[in-house]
Parts: structure tokens; C-alpha cells; sequence
């Protein structure tokens, strides 16, 4: 947090550029300060967090009360009202967060492949903080936190600019990061909330590569190109998830009919979901009737190639539109294709990198889908719901990169630190 | 290479933008297939590309001539030409790198932390290539060899845009190159050199980032300015090399002496020779008319602090800017610190971040430096002068990153791949 409530008020009068050179700075100075500070302090921080925001649950519901208010004025939609609202069950989430993050190993100072070299120097590296983190998100203020809690635990400071929608719940969250940190006698400067709804905020964070080392935008496509277009400074993002399902020849017909009900409709709205059923030929007379029956009961609409709608009646003609569409609904769009080259040319082409699957009991074709498929995720024989930091053993996520530098697929603790060369000498010269 | 000699000379004709849009495409296709490319097919192009290197000296070395001539008769001046000069020996060398990074292991689609889920997936992450890399480099031609080596070896597309005045030498080794791909089948787009002088075609490589994956600039400090203004691809940069030895109070003297005589002196024109020397103020006596010595011996002339001055009639006064400048020649600052801390804030107000050492026999020290100095080298107890590549035990490097994200100090092969998520199950479901 920073400022006082009455400097916040007085927001609209300051010099935005010079108020966010300001939050840059302090950001730097935390991370400074934040890689000596030791696992335990950081876990103190992230429980006293978490015993302010128990203590402040009325003051942050009516936080949040207030920007629910606004919001309905404003006419916000209901999906945008929904995930702006904090009811009780998420302010305990939130808390639990807190204590998982807490619970996690800390990554920072591991030392590994530390070698003897030719010359009698050890080499290895040590995982450190990354320094300050930017992240750019929309309406959830539970992000706040979330976000908070990972960026700490890794050792960086974090400036959070979250939905103008959010700004008084997401203040009341950064009082109590605030007072957590310095219960913890750390900087308060490791978390502050940008305290203006005023956009030129963002295009100042966006310009700090002096002070700024990274930035995460989360949420819809048009908030991440804009920052994509606008950033001076490195961006981790999270694109479509146009996911496939390839149904191999050498598929287990049950196990396949499985994996594709569970991939398409355990959820619908996640980015994990699979958008398109990719069926080998030599199969698709068999299943394609028993998959469109499952569909048919859940609802889902099937979007087809000419061979799909041929066997399946109730499927519509899929445009060309359709093959790279991240529905994110009850709609699946369906291709005979003929064999794994073919099904990976598909994904090569309309994909989108996050998360493909094949099912087949073919070991050959396990091992070139795994290697030829270029995705965040590839996966043999499970179902593309499993592409989440929780399932891979991460114990919490920022988001999920499709971005290859860095780091690919959820992002955890290790996506939010990097790798330093440590050399251990007895007076060693070349 | 791309295109025919004849086109080459057509160049200027050439709609540039559309001349790199194709070589962009060229290489993202080639990209595709080299995922799937056997290492042996990788070893084999190397050794071929040697072979016509071989071949061709006499091609090479007249075209080098050529570029020499035009060179000398632009009044290019000493250091420029000499970069410039393809000698026997420096084609010797290439065809050595050759053979070191075909002996190279290959990273590509290495397994790491394959664990059982609770849910009974097998997560683990492969090494994968990172796709297209860019090159924008001046005027040493033998780069063209060596990052392609680099490129290639680790299953990478790479287009290679040279100094202007190297263009000769350029696409003569580009030709040996391609001669040496197609000799293994691999597809030719694999490594391209950019065959014009016009600056057009960097801009439009610097805003390609639909097929680039990203650049590395090598090169001065303006060329990676420019580079790091104007890119919409993510760039992997090397800035200055500001390095700083610092003598704990509790050094031993003649290992202080031995490194800081060797980390100044043992060539004073690479990024980790030490710049600035710091003493402890305990040590000072003792030590700096010593050290002031031997580096009078080698002609280091010596720019100090006050107290240092005092100390060493012979030295200069240090001006404010000395202690962030990056001599790269027989000059060093040096100052004398009271302590630990303020040789800790020194480094991180001066510092590039590039390689920092300290010599002490206190372990406590020791593990405080190595902690909290946020540079990509931090040594204990040996000369800065092995961050390297080579002496890492990294077969080769592409070069030197300050950058932080994704990889910091020497990048070998592991720098030119990333990781992506593979996950093997038995019909798992959510």
C-alpha cells in the first residue's frame, strides 16, 4: 500500500508519472532488501496477512459492498459482478492461500550442479528472487492476495494494479498486506497496490524497465495485447487455450471416450478445456456416434468436419473459424484426421500452444506427440484438465505461460525466481 | 543463405519487408522440423559445414579481402579491421568450435522431475528448443559460425543478420553453412544469413515477432541499445561488465593479491575483467601499496578514493563516473570500504550485475556475498575472470547474459532451449 487514505483521495490531483516512479522505486529498495530476509520472516509475513485479514473481514466486505454498488450503477455485467464480488467463502479462500504458500518450500538459495571444474573452481547455481514483479489484472481482488503471497514467498516485491472496478476492496486487502508486513518487519514497499484508477498508472508501469523486471498481465486478450504492445519490460502471459484431444488409431476406445467427455465438459470456462476432438479415421465410425451421444447429454454442440457430420447427424459444419476458436462453452468443434502426422499438423497449425493430449496405447506415437507437439503441456493418455499448477505439484500458480522464454506451462514459486552463477574458489586465477 | 548471388544483387531492389517476412516464415517451418531432427543429423550437419569451410578457404579468404579492402578504403579504424580479418588461424578456430559443439551432449527432450501426482499423472518437463533465435552482431564474421553452431546443435532456426562491412565473409561462410545442412538433410532455412546491408531489414527483424522467438544482440553498447528500443521480440542481452573484487578484512593477503592482479590484468578488454577493486579499510594499509605496485609493474593506472590516494601517491583521484565505468583498458578504481555492508552497497550502486567476487576465509561473509550480491557471476576466492562459458564447463556460450529473466551469466546450449510440461497417464480424469 501506499499513501494514506487522504493522499489516495487527493490521487486525482497528483502527478500520476511521478507518484509510480515513486511506487517504482520503493520496489526496487524491497527487493533489495528481500533477498537477505530469511524463509521464516517471509512466512511470519504471509501468516500475519493472513490474521489481518481475519481481523478486518468487515471492513474488506465493506470495501467490497461499496465497489459492488458502483459497479451496478455503472451497469457491469453479471459474470464481471461475480468475479468482482468477495463473499465469505473466498475471503476464507484467500486465507487458506495464505497458508498454503506459507507451507511451500522456499526456492530462493537452493544451490544446484555445483561441479568441479578443470581449473579447480566450483561452479553451480543458486535460485534467487527475480526482483519486482508488475502485475496487471482485472476484476477478481482476490488476485490481490494470491499474487501477493507467491510474490513474497519468491523473494520479490510486487507492484499490483488491479480492476478500477476493485480499487476499495483491493485497498482494504492492501492494509492488511501492509500491516502483515511490517508485523513481520518487512518493507511494507515489498506489496503495494496502485492507488489511482487513472489508466496513465498502467502505461507508467509499462515504461519502468528501470525499476520493473517483469510483468504478469492476467486476464482477457484485450487487456494482455495492449500490454504486450505498450511494454518496455519483459512480459510472462497467458494467451488462448485452444486445446486438443487426439484420439489415435492405437487408442483404448473406453479410455478415449473418457479423456475427451472429461477434457471437454468437467469445465467449460477454463483455459485448460479442450476446443477441439481430434478422431483417427480408422476410428472414427466406432466412436464418433458413442462421443456425440455424451456430448448430446451434456449439452455440448458439435461443430464438424465433413467426415464428423457425415457420421454424426446432429453436428453443424464447422468453419475454418472454428479450428482455432477458444470457445470457452459448451461447443466442440470435431476432425477426422488421418493419422498422427496429419493430427499433428492440425495442432501445429490452428493450436495455440497451451495444452494438447494424444490417447493412444502406441509407445512410438507417445514419444513423437511428447516431442513434435510444441505446447506448454503435452500430454499421453490424460485428460488437458490436468494442465493446472496444483495438479503438476506446484502448490499454487501466478497464471500459465505460453510464452517459451523463461518459463512455459503454470507458473509457481520457481517462474517467479531465476538462476545465478556461484563460483567457489581457494584463490583460483586463469 | 537465401537466395541465388544473382538476387543478392538485386537486393536493393528488393522490397526488404518482404524479404524478411519470407525469411522469417523460412525459418519458423524449419523450425518445425527441427524438432523432430535426430542428434545424430545435428552432429553430422556440423561436421559437413566444417568439411565445406574446409573446403572453401580459398573462397573465404577472398572474400574476407574483399571486405578488408572496402573496409580500409571507408577508413574503418585499427580495432574495427582486425575484427574484421578472417586469418588462417581464426578459420582454424572456427572448425574447432565446429568439432567442440558437435562433441557437445544434446540437451533436446532431456526428462527432469518426472514425479507421480496423488492423482496418478507423471509430470515432468522436457527441454525443448527455444524456436527461432535472431542474431544481430558487428563486425566479427567467425560469429556467423559459431552461433550457428549453437543454434543448430541445440535444434534452433536462426537468422543471422552481420556487420554491413562483413557481408562478403558473411555469405561466403552462409554458404558453406547451407551446403553443410543440405549435406544432412536438414532444411536449409535452418541457419540464414540476412544477404543485405539495408538497416531496413533489422528493423523489420526487430518487429517480426510472430516468427521470431528472440534476439541477441552481441555487439556494443549502441547496437544493444537500439536493439532493446526498437524490439518487439524479446531480446537476451549482455550490458556492461562493471566487476568489482572486494578484499574482506579477513582476506588472505597473497590470494588477495594473486586475484586482484589476475582479475585486472590477464586481459583487460573482456566484459569480467574487474574494474574496481575494494579494500577493506582494515587491510588497506598493508595491502594497497602492495597491489599498487604490481599494478604499476603492468602499467594499470590506478584511479582511488580518498583514503586510497593517501595511501597511494601514484594514484589519481576517482571521479564520481569512475566508479561505474567500464575501462576495458589498463585503468582501475579502488576504494576502500568499511566492511562487508558497504562493499555489498558499493557493488549494488555501481554494479552492472555481470561478476562480482569476494576474497575472505570467513565463512559467514562468504555466504552473505554469494547471497545477496544480485549479479549473474558472484565468486568466492577466484578471479572474476572465469565467467565464461568454457571455463563453466559449458562447452561454448553465445554469449554472456545481465539479463535476468529466463538466463543470466555465460548461455551455452541449456540457454538456447526451454522446458515445456510432459505428463504421462493411464486414462486419468479430473
Amino acid at each position: 500500500m501506499t499513501g494514506s487514505a487522504e493522499q489516495r483521495n487527493n490521487m486525482q490531483d497528483m502527478d500520476i508519472a511521478g507518484y509510480m516512479q515513486g511506487v517504482g522505486r520503493a520496489a526496487r529498495e524491497a527487493a533489495a532488501r528481500l533477498r537477505a530476509v530469511a524463509t521464516a520472516d517471509k512466512n511470519a509475513a504471509l501468516e500475519s496477512i493472513a490474521t489481518r485479514i481475519a481481523q478486518r473481514r468487515e471492513q474488506i466486505s465493506a470495501a467490497n459492498r461499496e465497489d459492488m454498488q458502483a459497479a451496478r450503477a455503472n451497469g457491469l455485467d453479471s459474470a464481471l459482478l461475480d468475479r468482482l464480488e468477495l463473499t465469505p467463502a473466498r475471503i476464507d479462500d484467500m486465507l487458506t492461500g495464505l497458508a498454503q504458500v506459507a507451507a511451500l518450500g522456499d526456492p530462493v538459495g537452493a544451490i544446484s550442479d555445483l561441479a568441479v571444474r578443470p581449473s579447480g573452481i566450483q561452479v553451480g547455481r543458486m535460485r534467487v528472487p527475480l526482483g519486482v514483479i508488475g502485475i496487471i489484472y482485472e476484476s477478481r481482488p482476490n488476485v490481490t492476495v494470491d499474487a501477493a503471497a507467491l510474490c513474497l514467498k519468491a523473494g520479490n516485491a510486487a507492484i499490483l494494479r488491479g480492476g478500477s472496478e476493485a480499487l476499495h476492496s483491493n485497498l482494504a486487502l492492501a492494509d492488511c498486506i501492509a500491516a502483515g508486513l511490517a508485523d513481520a518487519g518487512l518493507p511494507e514497499a515489498t506489496i503495494q497496490v496502485v492507488a489511482t484508477r487513472d489508466r496513465a498508472a498502467v502505461a507508467a508501469l509499462l515504461a519502468m524497465d528501470e525499476y520493473l523486471d517483469v510483468i504478469v498481465p492476467r486476464g482477457g486478450r484485450g487487456l494482455i495485447e495492449r500490454v504486450i504492445a505498450d511494454s518496455r519490460v519483459p512480459v510472462i502471459k497467458h494467451l488462448d487455450g485452444v486445446c486438443h484431444v487426439y484420439i489415435d488409431a492405437h487408442a483404448d476406445p473406453a479410455m478415449a471416450e473418457a479423456i475427451a467427455v472429461n477434457a471437454k465438459t468437467q469445465r467449460y470456462g477454463t483455459c485448460n478445456t479442450m476446443e477441439t476432438l481430434l478422431v483417427d479415421s480408422t476410428l472414427a465410425e466406432e466412436l464418433l456416434p458413442v462421443l456425440a451421444a455424451r456430448f448430446a447429454e451434456k449439452g455440448v454442440e458439435l461443430r464438424g468436419c465433413e467426415r464428423t457430420c457425415a457420421l454424426v447427424p446432429t453436428a453443424r459444419a464447422a468453419s475454418e473459424a472454428d479450428w482455432s476458436t477458444e470457445y470457452l462453452a459448451p461447443v466442440l468443434s470435431v476432425r477426422c484426421v488421418d493419422g498422427l502426422e496429419a493430427a499433428m499438423a492440425h495442432i501445429a497449425r490452428y493450436g495455440s500452444g497451451h495444452t494438447d493430449a494424444i490417447v493412444t496405447s502406441h509407445l512410438g506415437n507417445a514419444r513423437r506427440f511428447l516431442r513434435e507437439v510444441d505446447s506448454s503441456s503435452v500430454m499421453v493418455n490424460a485428460s488437458t484438465r490436468f494442465a493446472d499448477g496444483f495438479e503438476y505439484g506446484l502448490g499454487a500458480e501466478i497464471g500459465i505461460s505460453t510464452d517459451r522464454l523463461h518459463v512455459r506451462g503454470p507458473v509457481g514459486l520457481e517462474g517467479l525466481t531465476t538462476l545465478k552463477y556461484v563460483v567457489l574458489g581457494d584463490g583460483q586465477v586463469r
